[in-house]
């Protein structure tokens, strides 16, 4: 059983002003919750519906659960995890820059990408989605808990730092030609408008994914596709 | 206006079986509609909500386009189009297999990414969900309109051809030390268990996309993205 205010404040950390109330997010999925915990997060509560239950779980209806998910359809365990620390940025390694991507999934699934390439901080613009939104969280499949995602003011991070900038554009030298530096800083922009032009004039060097179909074909990929392009040939 | 007939019928669009009986499937948004037109597949109706519309389209209020529609919020255009004839397997290039993957939005993606390589034909599994599915539609962003899906026994089908056939697992060998042919078969597996048995036994070339995190990370990548990797490298 829960009670009403647990469930209010649960329902409250939907969205980004709970979240910072609270200071607090939600990990739906058994093994989700296992990488956050392996990773080091604060649980401050584990709702389950399954019995025997982990150690400090507590256990719910299917209809409470249902209730508290964010999920069309539940998981069987739902926990709380106070938000982190705020790190520092690391002086060596790739940076990757987002720049107002606004698609959740697209975000999430962003964040698997660089978990799988190494990639373990990302600089995201304040326009661009919470990490901890329910949707990033979901599709980040766990490696939110192993990606530390910063928000910052761009301009101010970019102008400050000492890293060479890549931008990703939709015309620029091609990724197979260049001679990728070990630390250095990638962007790329939002899915409907690419880098804003704020940002671009800090941009030293613009490289372009070539498209491999002479006959046509896309304009453009989706932003993840392309990360994931981009960050396998700098990791080739 | 429209007849409630024709709502009935665009309504029926939404599952395979009333596309294979009415042999149509809809197209949303303006853009993909002109990109299927171009590619020649044949209108059956276009219906707007803007005015002055287009030729030979049918002005229709927003309350009835959102009856009409299979989005959240529908797009001005509509349109209606026949499903188009089979055509034979070239005897050259690369053919993408898919096996099994379930998720309408991954299989559009991937239809885009194929566009992107140049990969005309994709065959699938009989159990790969629809490529007229208006979520696969809606996420191959007008690339369906030029990759051309089959549907077959994919046992019979790798049996029977000549290309050398390269499968795609969490081990195997790796995408960055072989040396690919100009003519090949890749297989993709679904989403949550990869290949199945039965095809593996037909792969002759198991090969992976070697993960960079040293650390850790996620035991696997999205198969769109690993689909986007795996033929980046290929056309490389």
């Amino acid at each position: 059983m829960i009670t009403k205010k647990e469930l209010k404040e649960i329902n409250s950390l939907r969205n980004k002003k709970g979240r910072k109330a609270l200071q607090a997010f939600v990990v739906e999925g058994k093994k989700s919750i296992q990488e956050f915990l392996a990773a080091g997060f604060h649980l401050k509560g584990l709702y389950t519906t399954e019995e025997p239950s982990i150690n400090g779980s507590i256990l719910v209806g299917e209809n409470e659960m249902q209730r508290m998910s964010f999920l069309k359809n539940a998981s069987p365990y739902l926990g709380v995890f106070a938000l982190p620390r705020e790190i520092p940025l690391p002086k060596q390694g790739w940076i990757l820059v987002l720049d107002q991507v606004a698609d959740p999934g697209n975000l999430g699934t962003i964040l698997r990408i660089c978990d799988w390439f190494g990639i373990k901080h990302v600089v995201s613009s304040t326009t661009t989605v919470d990490c901890f939104n329910p949707k990033v969280v979901q599709a980040s499949m766990g490696s939110l808990s192993r990606t530390h995602c910063h928000y910052l003011n761009l301009e101010h991070f970019l102008a400050e730092n000492n890293r060479p900038i890549y931008g990703t554009y939709l015309e620029g030298e091609s990724i197979y030609t260049i001679d990728f530096p070990k630390d250095a800083i990638l962007i790329m922009g939002s899915e409907a408008n690419g880098i804003s032009e704020n940002i671009s004039r800090l941009v030293q060097h613009k490289i372009t994914l070539p498209k491999k179909n002479l006959t046509g074909g896309p304009e453009s990929l989706n932003v993840a596709i392309a990360t994931a392009l981009v960050l396998g040939e700098i990791s080739r």
